[in-house]
């Protein structure tokens, strides 16, 4: 299939096998590649990166407790350093579905950094030597506790330097949009209908609330996602790395990276489930149903222009209809829903995924963790999209939202301390028969003169509690 | 339909309507009955009960603040302290699926309440005063605050009451095990394949820190759980409360039955959305998760009794097969796993739910609360039953553990550090392939004596990290 | 526990055992509620009495093919066909939470009806001869095959004579309104925002044709919900049931139900896997879906009454809020859309109990069918309710429908065979902005006369195709 | 951020945009990829292709109704055809979270097309003339009719084309494996415990059923999935399109493609609602988790090679394990399962995404194909890959199944109807208990001699029905 100049040759434990001669991958990436042909999906950058990181520790840590020579090693942390860095991004051809411990992309780490550090100690590409991928890179090391570390790892770094900083902006521009809404009276809804009136800024403020507690709810999840199941090895017994290798590996990941990591006491729990992880989905997943709700909202207050409900007015995007010249629609909140309604389904699969494991191994890790990283991306470029280019530019209908407030019907449930219940019910339903403002109502009934109605029913007044003798 | 003389005549604002004399509830409930006619499914106690607690908490509260009469709350207290020691469950008639709010039970509360607080003040049931449902026991609320409210406290104390301590019970039995096996030597596996030896032990406390971790995972929830939007009445706003009454509520609540509950400083958030509750879900989806997981590791490892694992022995259950006599089954384990199931599955009820919310009310309100309710149950009673039933009389066959790791191929394992992956891939394929044990391969190649195999490779001594100079 | 005088002793392979004596369950039944003490979820009679129709069957099958004594037969049939009518539903009091089989129920089955004959033929209840409850009862029958059968034999019932009916009357209630309001023009609506004119019949058309799509569906999983594993007995082989069991017992179901069922081919599939129930519960998570959008669609245009889009009204159903004296809600219909969550929750639930099978046998079958049954159970009622109380009702608002109509801005739209529509959208835009019509815009900008216009923009000739000459 | 001399200028109806100037692209499409920056994801080629198919039988639809010029639509279907036939994917440059409608992609084939067909013409790219993107290339459609026809027509044809083909060679790979083992007896199991003997033939039958029926239930959504939403345009009433074009280009595509589409009769539907497509997805999850139930009985029946069941042996895949080498696992069986989980997830989005319409239009329509279209992909790839690399080349070890039947203790069953039930469950009991075989304690209990049992109990007979008198 290849030209013989364009190809190397590697061996492992199976035998010879051709490699394109430009790639730093090695013979058993090679052979996934071949055995795994399903779909397209690949890990992304995040994922491949943070193998980086755990090669670099894990081979400080090697070095530190004497397993790793001091020469070998540090070859291995310069490469490993590259990988962090994103350069060998384009060396990790491995789709998702490939075996359920993430063998074959952990083994794909071990042959990239043994190539390029064999290169810089002068060896070419294929040579195994001095470095070898399984004895060197991979030491004191299996795929059973290297590849869930990863997976704590790159969760760790995208929940901290994507997701909520994205989070963090969103609850921001809707608390700045509470604000600047802070005076505007509008009519309250519940159950769709017409209730009584609050301010345009209590709603957002409601929407800051919803994110605001995601932050908490997310950041919740950090002692059992920071427990790692580094020095497990094969089956959590930590057989064949030497004692202490955890907490070195830990330490190590801490300078370099800011993660407070710890390790998992029990390393056969981080290795036979992902319970830490399928607890950080659930997070998103609360997350998605905020977007959802808060998206549905300023899509329906937005709602018109002159047919719905109007009392928002949603920038203007440049985009239109194909057959509707001049159509606006809320295009960004439905990119946003759309996102949400992924993260939803990818907790199915997490959950399911999660739930899995048998034995010493959870088999379901590739599967697990491209979903956990597709829902974080979502979340946090949904969430910078909306803020930016939605949610900072709303305006409001002043006209429209105080039209809404007169003629609202239920204004009147600001008289029951006076009238009770019984006798507004009456008004309500006699206004509503016939056409009729509450307040001519009420008069009508001769409960009340316009006047006392009017001192008593105020929408701007009845937007927060009042003490009895306020009323 | 009735008798005569077996029904009374209540009123509400929509007219007269024929109620069961012996019942304490009223017109509204009433006509919810014969509008909501769909399924069988109703709340359980636990939630009935603890709208009598809020009843309470809030009568107390606005007796304190001044909203109500001393006399009429003392009535309405006493009964609804009634209500919560679970005496008027019979009086809840109401399915599930009513409408969105609750607020055909919130009435249903009302009413039982005030028909029972009337009677104690000597006027017949049906009577409405002096203590009126809507006016009185009411007071101060909507069941848009309180039906949230009640979800929210009936949530944290079957976390409390029920959930955390049949949780703990199982953590506690399944670390009692691990201590008992730990010194039993077992086969380690991975990919359902033979990997490297471990302990009986082991594979306990990895059991038992999943559900510690549970257990922490349902705690991480409390700050958001324990935020109640009451006092936010009828859209979030407050009003017709009295400043302050959201704080009382809470320190009601807190005096009457110790949960650590604050008021949420944004109703509206507590109303339109019930993200704390997806959160609370969440935590119990993962605890499904490792439910499945320990079970089915357990039930595997007690495959047989001849043709299977048979590692583990399951205690005798006293149920056999209706066509294989004297046929034993582990039946709990599979009763757990399908209690497993629905929690999953109700979760994702519960999301759909939580992200349903529209403006100032979520209107899945009953949807979402029954199906956290029998989550939590289900989960309780399955621990318990796991745990007192199956887990703590588990035995181990310690001759088929000791036949298993005498018989494995990758013991040789141990010998990557001496011998290099790519040598030790060599003895463990000839093994294979010849049928011979790793001992008789290693020897056969040359590369060691039996002495020196036998030194090195110590099953028991591979079940914890070594240092290098103890190889 | 019992007083020595309510109870009686029964024996099984595992002892004696006291049971209340006026239960006509048995030793395995009663040994089973002692074990599987977990929530409080029973079997709806619909399967108790499908059990009936089953033991039924199997009897004179059994019968035909001489493996049953024709008198110890005769009163097998009566005491079963008893069950089948739901005379001895409080005589099976285990809960779904059970071994994954269903063997208790099944064994219960098989007690009850064998105490029931042998008290037919004047032995005491308990002296398990000369009917034997499983030589007998369960002859040539497992649990295995004995389940899934009734699984699929109360699906279909339940389908037949609950669901579809129900959805029958849902679509002819909701085809009646679209002819009753075909002549009715309302503006459409897509992304929320304003589109183009059509008809409320046209809506109500889609909603109809929904249903019916969902009726073809649910008929549509027929070929596999009625192929039968009985005859399978213990593992799916027929051992101990004699040849052409599984033809005589489908012969026997179709004459006593009508339900056109046939032997599985694959015995073990129908055992070891519920794909086909996973399929019906597929069909029903759909009409979920559909009855989603169809409720949301009404309840938004039914909302306000003053301040939403306000074109249905929804009918009075004699309930209110709490606190807002006179509110009406759209109850019903959240209702469904609750119910329509649990159906897919639900889903979940089947799905993962459905996939969880191992070998010759699914150990999930009481959780998938009980919420299988309970998904039915909630479409139908649901349906009725929906189409009886709200659909049937509705009402236009024919004024807010008309002046909609009359303000929208993309009937242009219209104008873009002829003017191209980079014009029109000079026209919507030019309208947009300076809030004129369409009509005073296209005129202000000199691209066409009023008369023009009005002649090619007319709103209830917009609402079907036109052919070229036409317009 | 583009040099002058690789960008050309387009305008639209915002205003003029700069584009790289060998992009086919135009302006809309330009302004999306500025505002929607989420994520990763694009739509497969099998989207963008299919967008070719409809704009080609759009324009041959409309030239034969008169709605297009002749000259304008040869060339408009020149460049559809290019589109088909995958020539333009890379100017398909739009990730998946966009707009609900798909409104920007069915721009971007407008667009694509509209350039590629005015360079045919001898204009250069951005001329929009004399073939209009929306006047022309969009003419008589909307990307409401559009976008869901698009959805259906690349559902179908990678069902008819990919997945179909995939499960057809899979369930035939199954039948041939129930064919190559259809002698050799095994032990069934029910509840992962020994149960009575069968073939391993038997046990791949199950298997071969399981996805013949999966290809059953796929067609049997084919009514509905063929019903197309083509010539609704905006709304579903066909506005601007000629009458008979919905039929037209329901001719069109039969014959381009053979896809034996209709128009559905209510365009409404199928554009307001996705449940066909929701629907085809239910049949995908019931394949999702036959596959499961699969994977898991191969892997588990060849777990081992030496501690676990051992009785099927798995082909090597020349992958091994980074730390226990010679290590093999069941790596296809983990990747098809982890596929498989996806799928199920998939479903859960796309089940939200269908129920989530509101009115005229359901605007989740990109999340949704994405979704579906993925979940064919896996299943198909997976299905391949499983029978190809796994299934083929699976073998039996006789011995091992041979030593299983021949210990198993509930060979007795087939006693019951010679010694009946109780007897049978003394003789198993007293066998386990004492360590026994079954032979020896029926003779040792006297209740048979030797000669008896072996007459009987013979597992290969026990795998079939027997009629009474062959007993």
């Amino acid at each position: 299939m290849h030209e013989p100049s364009n190809v190397r040759i590697e061996h492992d434990a199976f035998g010879p096998i051709e490699i394109p001669a430009d790639r730093y991958w090695g013979a058993q990436t090679q052979r996934a590649l071949g055995v795994f042909e399903i779909g397209e999906e690949r890990f992304p950058s995040s994922l491949i990166r943070a193998f980086g990181l755990q090669k670099l520790a894990a081979a400080r840590a090697n070095r530190r407790l004497g397993a790793l020579d001091r020469i070998l090693a540090a070859a291995i942390e310069a490469a490993a350093r590259e990988v962090w860095e994103g350069r060998f991004d384009d060396h990790f051809p491995l789709r998702v579905w490939q075996t359920g411990s993430g063998t074959q992309t952990n083994m794909n780490a071990n042959e990239v950094i043994a190539n390029r550090a064999n290169e810089s100690l002068g060896q070419p590409l294929g040579s195994r030597r001095p470095i070898h991928p399984n004895d060197h890179v991979n030491c004191s090391q299996s795929s059973n506790d290297s590849f869930p570390t990863v997976m704590h790892l790159c969760t760790g770094l995208e929940l901290r330097d994507r997701l909520l900083p994205a989070l963090a902006w969103l609850r921001d521009t809707l608390a700045a949009k509470a604000a600047e809404f802070d005076d505007v009276v509008k009519i309250g809804r519940t159950h769709l209908m017409d209730a009584v009136p609050m301010t345009v800024g209590q709603a957002f403020g409601a929407f800051a609330s919803q994110i605001g507690h995601g932050i908490e709810r997310i950041e919740a999840t950090a002692p059992r996602l920071y427990r790692l199941a580094q020095g497990g090895t094969a089956v959590g017994s930590g057989l064949n790395a030497p004692v202490g290798f955890d907490q070195a590996f830990c330490d190590e990941v801490v300078a370099l990276s800011g993660l407070p990591v710890v390790p998992n006491p029990c390393k056969f729990e981080g290795m036979g489930a992902h319970d830490a992880l399928i607890e950080v989905s659930g997070s998103l997943n609360v997350l998605a149903a905020s977007l959802i709700k808060i998206a549905n909202d300023i899509r329906l207050l937005g709602s018109g222009p002159r047919c719905g409900l109007g009392e928002l007015v949603i920038p203007d995007d440049g985009l239109s209809s194909s057959i509707m010249p001049g159509k606006r629609n809320p295009t960004i909140a439905e990119a946003l829903v759309q996102a949400a309604f992924q993260v939803m389904g990818n907790h199915a699969t997490i959950s399911a995924a999660g739930a899995s494991g048998t034995f010493e191994l959870n088999v379901a890790k590739p599967v697990l963790i491209h979903n956990l990283l597709q829902s974080i991306r979502l979340l946090a470029d949904g969430s910078y999209v909306f803020a930016g280019k939605l949610v900072r530019d709303l305006a409001v209908d002043r006209d429209r939202l105080a039209e809404n407030v007169s003629k609202a019907l239920l204004l009147a449930t600001v008289l029951n301390p006076i009238l009770g219940y019984d006798c507004v019910a009456t008004i309500t339903r006699k206004a509503m028969a016939e056409g009729l403002t509450p307040r001519a109502a009420a008069i009508a009934l001769g409960v009340m003169t316009g006047e006392q109605y009017d001192r008593i029913v105020d929408p701007a007044a009845m937007t927060t509690p009042k003490t009895p003798e306020d009323r």
